[in-house]
């Protein structure tokens, strides 16, 4: 059945139930990742990323709050795919320097995909005069940001250099 | 049965064929999202990535020879997740302000798959020295993002107003 948008609101509250799924399957799959690398810093990476992912979701609950709504359970097809992407990698056998850089790319495409869904949620809400909401998103927009940083960072500086050889 | 990734190499061949089906998807579900659209410069926007998006296949194709290497055919599962999502977009009812600002979202994730992507890849062609390939896939990159941005601007400026009524 076609759900029906009847405005920016309708959309906001869709949007941030895809997101709150997304935020979940993230917490599910970050552990896997951290237990696949061979990096120790891309180790302590993913598992700063896991606190930070759950401080996102208590920031999303807000958010919900905010709007008078709860989340409805409903699962985020497009964090599904990037999962199953990122669960290839955590497949992968060979050289650990060069899984480690596959890992930072699937990592990257999850952030990409946060930094796509926050950015227009932020975009949504400061639309509707929901400031407080779009300072919480926009707070998150910055972490996300920052982690696709320090992961570029990593793989450019260490990582794919190793991979090389 | 898991892949083996020998070296950065490997990986940039692993990639190279995850996006060449990343963009075929994107191929075909181009024409689908220009005639959801109700804007005619959305749907000028989608009918002028899908002539790009052909260009940057051709350039895909032109890195396969560079590595002397013939795409694998398998499916991407990232695009496949991100494709499913916007088909739901699609397929919502109601306002078509809002059903414009969700096409937008769902297209700019798509975008930031693609961003993330290329990016990864333009860094491992040009840490393995092949430059030509390097300058290919940062030429593509450079179109992703500015079509990300010409997305973020129609949305900011004319669709979320709209859907905000």
């Amino acid at each position: 059945m076609a759900e029906k948008m009847g405005s920016l609101h309708d959309l906001l509250v869709k949007d941030l139930n895809d997101l709150y799924s997304a935020e979940n399957q993230v917490v599910k799959a970050l552990p896997k990742m951290q237990k696949a690398a061979s990096s120790e810093t891309l180790q302590g990476y993913f598992e700063h990323h896991l606190e930070e992912t759950k401080e996102q979701l208590g920031r999303l609950d807000q958010v919900f709050k905010h709007l008078g709504e709860k989340p409805s359970g409903k699962k985020c097809m497009g964090m599904e795919g990037l999962i199953e992407e990122g669960a290839e990698v955590i497949g992968l056998k060979g050289d650990s320097a060069t899984k480690d850089a596959a890992l930072i790319a699937a990592a990257q495409k999850v952030e990409h995909y946060e930094i796509a869904a926050y950015g227009t949620l932020a975009t949504y809400a400061k639309m509707l005069g929901d400031t407080a909401s779009a300072r919480l998103l926009a707070q998150t927009l910055k972490q996300e940001k920052q982690t696709n940083d320090k992961l570029t960072d990593l793989a450019e500086r260490q990582v794919n250099r190793e991979a090389i050889a």
